[in-house]
């Protein structure tokens, strides 16, 4: 997809610490941590949202396999939490579909905190 | 799963809206929505948390792709956030997997909203 940042991440046209990679998808610090520990979890096929596509679940479903196996390993072992922002409504901010994983912290025990999103 | 809610929820000994069911999981209402539609998609099978095993990632996939093929008759057509959270840091209050859909509104632009989590 031109003009794509994480395609262009994911075909190493821009440069980036990968803190994982395979052929399907690869996993990134984001830019903007919100937490001790946020990654971006990114299929390295451009979708825009998630539609429920068969190839598209797959992907998601080897990228969330990979983050539970390997949560130790990645620092998120004591709880973390996936978020998948989809649409304008929902936040997506990179129109290329990616799953945030926030650790390495107590992110709150209710997920009502995230009414300060409410405009 | 002996004294656990939704186990009790999917096998009907208690009673609840369900907006959704069939043999693999259930959708209901968070009973303290932070959003206008505030859904919870829960396996019927108990699993405590994402530990990457088959069956389990299988019933997320099918979780995930009725709520991605069935955004409009959910009213989350606009726009919505998925939320899985994982662990007492993640902030996961029932130790029943279960998946948070947001929705039916503005969410805010940045996930970095949710900072208020921070303890």
């Amino acid at each position: 997809m031109e003009n794509c940042i994480f395609c262009k991440i994911g075909n190493h046209e821009i440069k980036s610490e990968f803190i994982y990679e395979d052929e399907n998808f690869f996993i990134i610090k984001d830019i903007h941590p919100v937490a001790k520990i946020h990654y971006l979890v990114i299929p390295k096929k451009h979708y825009a949202r998630l539609e429920g596509a068969d190839d598209e679940l797959e992907t998601l479903r080897k990228m969330l396999n990979y983050v539970a196996k390997n949560k130790d390993a990645l620092g998120i072992g004591e709880g973390y939490r996936i978020i998948i922002n989809q649409g304008e409504n929902g936040g997506q901010e990179v129109q290329h579909l990616h799953v945030h994983i926030l650790g390495g912290q107590k992110l709150g025990p209710k997920i009502a905190h995230c009414k300060h999103d409410e405009k």
